[in-house]
């Protein structure tokens, strides 16, 4: 990729403050394509730099929430690292100025409006806007590049789609057999001050919550048809909290269908993911043997943009893990490879030199 | 229980040095119906009082494993928290001496003594003492008051089993959507120096292991026939490595026997548990909302003797979480319920006390 | 202590849903003297077994503040584990109802009252409150048996006490030179959803904070010549938050007195805490050798009512270690023996058994 | 940095899956005038490209050390990530095939070699090389620029130098006041495997060690006369591990001489460093008020390359916190700025942009 012939866009982010909301600041800075020119936070004394160090003297903006129109001014893009309410309401504004909006919260993911009610507790209020939305999951989705409103899609329905729509589209396995049991970093929960989520109630803990409600059921369902092909998904889907800061590991488990090998499979998810750049594949007993646990290790995935995924079986009982960081594929870095595509960019460009420290 | 008509029974471990041979030591010192006299690991300065303060001045001797027949003088029982391979010629010794042993280790868990090889890599070489012994899973085993020889089960299978066997003695699911994906704290491998369950390593980390393959699969299928009455269980189970010490969490997922409701596996578990003291139930709508998350917190089972039994159900999709601490109803408190019962003591003498600080 | 001639006395915990509190109900609830009749907790749906499985069936009260007057209906004592300005408002009722009163809080603890604006941000209201107050740290401070409202030492307070008392009386070390860099678990900071003790943000983290500023300075100064003797203590203090939930170990380091040697510093350690079950001593070059690190482990401390001084010199420069829990000798444990003292107990009653898990 | 006129170094890592050893790796890929093209083990199916994802189709070579010779043709530079004694060993012979050695153990950096039994525990067998070693600390060591031999400082020497070295220049503390408490990451610890490092042992733990016997005393003591002009240093130093993995917050404490403000003290360090860009300075009050703790933090200098120093003062006593990361400039990122400095290249190419994720 050629710095030059870029023409940088001009982004900036809402919510800038949160977790995924300072990745995507951290990615922007070193974009050859970004120009990250302001962030905003709902405190008024928000200074990204104080969140930020690589922020120091570039420049960025950091507006409240009251200075939005200022901050909008010029650019071509804005992330909303927001609540799905406030992103519900901040997209309308924002589009109405002409600038293209990539929403990281729930507020634009499901097509069945009446969802809403049932698995994120309010009515939607933008039935047109949602209507003109596109679910941008990479590299699956398709009109992504035309979009003016992208919905980036959710951290655990990123690592369960990643692992499972190859499956489903070459129909692999036995789809009534399915389930997944998806484990998060607590970033996952967002910078909320919660008494659940403080140090002391954390560590030490591994709890299972929501237990088959979680939000990303229907995200997931819908995209298994949309892009997998399989209609009426219905499957345990299983979301635990870990005593780590970054990452996901989502099982995913059933039954190969009649006849299928493991082969297959491995050949089903490298047609997926040819020139893809940032999936990764392996065969678990491979993986296993490998110092430091190869594709299987949280911490090799954390930090970046990839997907890691690692499959195995016994017998027709097929393993699959999927990995990636819920800050990065699940938020952040997946909204910068929406950027790309709304920008005319290489799919993965700002995001194949990402790596985390161990 | 009264103190007074206790006949205490003179207890030593082998492998007193190991993380369950501690907390079998911690636990054998507040029981009011034993003694322990001894304990034994491998090197050679090797002091009980060093790892546990509570030993100091409670007359434990401690010795190498060179002076065995010293420490075994005057024993009731003997506890080994030893390899599998070391039990299995520790056990014979010990019995010949008269001396019953409940063996931690997995060296005499299984029945098919073929599995052993495919299992736990080693050929069984003492078929007639592996004829004898009693696997001795509470409050579900029977024969065990009477055993010379118990082999406590592995803290996977416990953890597992508690959950599952109250729906296989039923058939309240249809046993081949059985899925387990169960977590463990860092202490399940053992105090040994290897690399990879370095701090730095297993610190940010959640790994999948053995995927498929691990040995306590065998296990689990021989106990669901001997005490579930389910032929040939062919499952998924999944096993990974938690950044936590202590604690078990396994998700058990299946899908219900037609018509069978949520209210039927709720009164199955309490048939199956009545007049137990060391489980406790809950359904997951319930203990979800409860502050500090009730029943499913790991660290509200670690440290105690009790199994937390969490179901709920979404359709016919039924989820079960299953938690016990690795080191004591996994190993160490386990170890003791069985020593209890061939003791002629209350079953849960000198345990429903445990419990851990938060 | 034989347990028949105790008269139960009736006590109620204010604050009972923190931190303190809880490890205070968990003490109470087995100590041979005490029947615990009541807690309170702000929120009003508050009840101590859904944060407590040892309370369940205990009979113990759950009560909202509201309902102070009932709670405190026939108790002999409530231990107050509020925030200082509560306290302080709290005290004055309770003991209007002939109630005696231990503070958990900083509300009482400074003679000095001018101190109060400085270090704790507000003026005091209750002088004579304040005057008929004790400071209560065992086993130093004297008058405790007759007192009516006793003040719990700080946590950092009591860590650095108890290693600094012997050499300040003894006149052991130039005072001039004392530094002493105390670091603590996370729980130090209270059940106070603040953003700045998140998981994510403590995790990884080593974080100093009141740099010089911490409140526990007047406090350990006044103590130092009350119980040392030791006029106008000016000394660096330095408090660490650490990734922990447990624990404080305080390094408090000082040249030695002209003459004065490392043995002559352990008899006065000796001396200080002959017949106090609750202190271990232990050389450092000695405890650093011993597997799992003796008496320097935080972890061996945690969970048990002791303080572990391990005190080291290199030439004139003298480096003790002084370790605690800080909930327990630093909060809860010490307030039990206040208790213990005021109702004629034995001094360590219901706290020698006091262990935790590894 | 234009990246054109640099002429690429060709660079080999001994020792290079160890923690330092594969940050130096990870730093040299991404450096623009490294060409790393070997990396050395003691294991012999040792590849880079398992332990590091982004070595993967670099072109870099792996060998076990036997293969010595081969991995040093057309080299200029070997950086030794090796234990002391290897580190001598190694060092003659390589300066024997013409290429420069950069040394990351203690084997050279005792200019005293009657140090070395008492501290290292063996006699130094290789004098005139120790001779010709040159210590180097940026930005404070001279002759580094034409030396052969560089003497990489240790993690917890620099974190403590780097604070105390402008405080001793221009005299601004009584030097026998000093007071060093220095925590570190369990990384700093190495990559073995013992017992006393599994995680179980060391989360939930904070551990002081080699209490006043750390082998970077002298280290500091020959540093702080050389290039600091104070003689004979005598101070405190305490050393504890933390439950972290990267990261290494030295507390500085000492009395300020008389008449000496801490105005004068920032004065100092902003001289000292001017012009460098790894150092960044803050006042403590101001620090701790910022979000996320500012400089204070640990996690803001992991995975960085710089150095921050937060100061700060109660009447006469100050208040020194110096944060680096133990593995970065107190290891990798320190030898590359020595690399840079034989190279001929900026004093911090390839460092400024290196950043962590949270």
């Amino acid at each position: 990729m050629s710095q030059k012939h870029f023409e940088k866009r001009k982004a900036v982010i809402f919510g800038a403050r949160g977790y995924a909301g300072l990745d995507l600041a951290r990615i922007l800075l070193k974009h050859p394509g970004a120009n990250l020119v302001a962030c905003l936070a709902t405190d008024g004394g928000f200074r990204i730099e104080d969140y930020l160090p690589e922020a120091e003297g570039r420049g960025v903006r950091s507006f409240g929430m009251a200075q939005m129109n200022e901050a909008l001014q010029g650019a071509d893009v804005a992330f909303l690292a927001t609540p799905a309410e406030a992103s519900i309401e901040l997209a309308g504004k924002i589009l109405a100025q002409g600038v293209k909006v990539i929403d990281l919260s729930g507020g634009f993911r499901l097509k069945d409006l009446t969802s809403y009610p049932k698995w994120y507790r309010f009515e939607h209020p933008a039935k047109d806007l949602k209507a003109e939305s596109v679910y941008g999951l990479n590299p699956w989705s398709e009109n992504i590049a035309s979009a003016r409103l992208i919905a980036n899609p959710g951290c655990y329905a990123t690592a369960t789609l990643m692992a499972l729509l190859p499956l489903l589209r070459e129909k692999l396995i036995k789809v009534d057999t399915l389930v997944v049991d998806a484990k998060s970093g607590a970033t996952g929960a967002g910078k909320k001050a919660a008494e659940n989520l403080l140090f002391t109630e954390v560590d030490g803990e591994c709890l299972a919550y929501r237990i088959g409600k979680h939000q990303h059921v229907p995200e997931i369902v819908e995209a298994a048809e949309l892009l997998g092909g399989a209609k009426a998904l219905d499957f345990h889907f299983s979301t635990t909290l870990l005593p780590v800061r970054r990452g996901i590991i989502a099982g995913v488990y059933a039954r190969l269908a009649p006849g299928v090998t493991l082969e297959q499979v491995g050949q089903a998810y490298a047609r997926a993911y040819e020139g893809y750049p940032l999936v990764r594949l392996g065969r678990a007993e491979v993986e296993e043997k490998r110092p430091g646990a190869g594709l299987l290790s949280l911490k090799r995935v954390a930090g970046s943009a990839r997907t890691h995924i690692v499959y195995g079986a016994e017998g027709d009982k097929l393993f699959v893990h999927s990995l990636i960081d819920n800050l990065l594929k699940g938020a952040a870095s997946q909204a910068v490879e929406n950027f790309n595509r709304i920008s005319g960019f290489a799919p993965a460009a700002g995001l194949t030199e990402l790596e985390g420290v161990l």
